[in-house]
């Protein structure tokens, strides 16, 4: 089913998270690979770093931009295939691409950013419903109206990503946890979680495949698709002892969703740090050449105390 | 020490959380006062209501655009005063406001976007170290190169941002605790609390004040300033009932930065709720038309898993 001659592949956003096993994989299987990438993303410690083993690697290296138009169609007219790899946040910027790929006219597959669940089969809740979901499925729909041919690789779990924790998020582990475990729901739903270089290595497998022209690619192996409790059981017989577990219903995850903070904890936890920890607010004088206090300067501004604030709640 | 005449006021981020204040106090001391919205605000549901409320109060509403240098010109030119409002991901983008104001030429008194700890007597940690105290610190230097008139109005601690939760943010509660609480450090540091409107009101005094030309105005009230412990001592009192309370050391703290997801806990829960809860990933079949499953497709893949994956930690 290998086609003759291989595509040669362009990756967009290949220095992130996911796309760096996506670049490799392709250089690594014989294919001419482009890796598109920011002037910026050079002089940065990490992403510098991994521009050079991908050049290491015979990747070459196009210097461009999502926002630079002529050098996106520059970058695509010298290829066969387009594969985003780009972040959450610009998923819709992915527009552009598009754009590029319509003017450019030589593509013969585009795999849009996908790396989750099928956002076709999927009915979230917010914000993963409009944030992730909504913003992936748009970009499906836009592909398909423009007529451009594609594959919607669905990698489902990144393992890096949900395994090393065993999806223990609040606060994130960074192995899985040896005495209690939260579990979502009753534990039952089937999740499948892929290792990153495999979801890689069935993506690169498929940009020339005429069996995924214009088709979902699923990365579903039968070994890797268990519930959360199996997972749980499996890594309880790894380790040869039993977890504690509480179940969090459905109702509890939904009510979290409102609560948990908008902003990343982590940045708020070290705002905190600083205020609560250190005391920055209130461990210096204020020297009268820099500085003014308010209270003493407008006296007759009538404040609301912290202790008249927490009244509304007792 | 009120000016006879009141300044004109251009409020940019005027929709935002803190800006709302900002603007409403404005208009409602007798400024004239002018917001700077964008147009895609007016047809959101929540910043369109604001925009409205703004007209009510006499507010004129400029459209425009940060990243539109003839809007803000245009905007600046017509007040005496800038206020920046704009929020976390934009604090480098004020350097946009400073082109603006040194090419307009007319403003008297600039206050750049701040609402938290002194910047310039902070020590954080990352990401906030960068993300917002460095941000902060960066704008100010600029302001003061370029020789514009300004008051930096630390408002530290949003009473409505902490209070309702009394700081406990994993996850964010709505309400104070009534039973446990966790307490960052030995919780003897000494925080300010300033409810928003009351930080909008010294603001608002403070931008035609000669005593805050070229200086920071501390919002200090002593009445304000109390340690995490005397505000967990405060709340016992009101309810007539003691909290178990839990210390969450220096080291820890420094330590859940490092571990805390560094997308918003949020997003990742709602996610899990379609993977984990309702398992999307799994409880469909896979249409012939449609789809392709990749380790049927490619069986000569080796794939890693999860059993294999999880030995790894064991």
């Amino acid at each position: 089913m290998e086609t003759t001659k291989k595509s040669k592949v362009l990756v967009i956003g290949g220095t992130g998270y996911i796309g760096k096993f996506i670049v490799q994989e392709s250089a690594k299987s014989g294919h001419q690979t482009f890796a598109l990438v920011r002037e910026a993303s050079l002089s940065d410690p990490v992403k510098g770093k991994t521009v050079k083993s991908f050049k290491d690697l015979g990747v070459t290296i196009l210097h461009g931009d999502l926002n630079d138009h002529e050098s996106l169609v520059k970058a695509i007219k010298q290829v066969d295939v387009v594969i985003s790899t780009v972040g959450r946040k610009q998923l819709l910027d992915q527009t552009k691409i598009i754009s590029a790929i319509k003017e450019s006219g030589n593509i013969k597959r585009f795999l849009p950013s996908e790396f989750g669940t099928d956002v076709d089969k999927t009915v979230a809740v917010e914000p993963a419903k409009s944030l992730v979901f909504g913003a992936k499925r748009q970009i499906r729909r836009i592909v398909e109206a423009e007529g451009i041919p594609y594959t919607y690789v669905v990698g489902n779990c990144a393992a890096g990503f949900y395994l090393p924790s065993l999806a223990q998020f609040q606060p994130r582990l960074t192995s899985p946890p040896r005495d209690k475990i939260t579990i979502l729901g009753d534990g039952n739903a089937k999740v499948v979680f892929n290792r990153e270089e495999d979801i890689a290595a069935y993506m690169i497998k498929g940009l020339d495949d005429p069996r995924t022209l214009n088709k979902t690619l699923y990365v579903n192996p039968p070994k890797n698709t268990l519930s959360m409790n199996e997972l749980v059981t499996l890594w309880e017989k790894k380790i040869g002892k039993s977890l504690e577990k509480t179940h969090m219903t459905e109702e509890q995850v939904l009510k979290n969703i409102q609560v948990y903070p908008v902003v990343p904890v982590y940045v708020i936890l070290s705002i905190n740090h600083t205020v609560f920890v250190k005391g920055h607010q209130t461990n210096f004088t204020i020297e009268p050449c820099l500085g003014v206090e308010a209270s003493k300067l407008y006296p007759d501004v009538k404040y609301t105390s912290v202790d008249e604030y927490l009244s509304q709640f007792a």
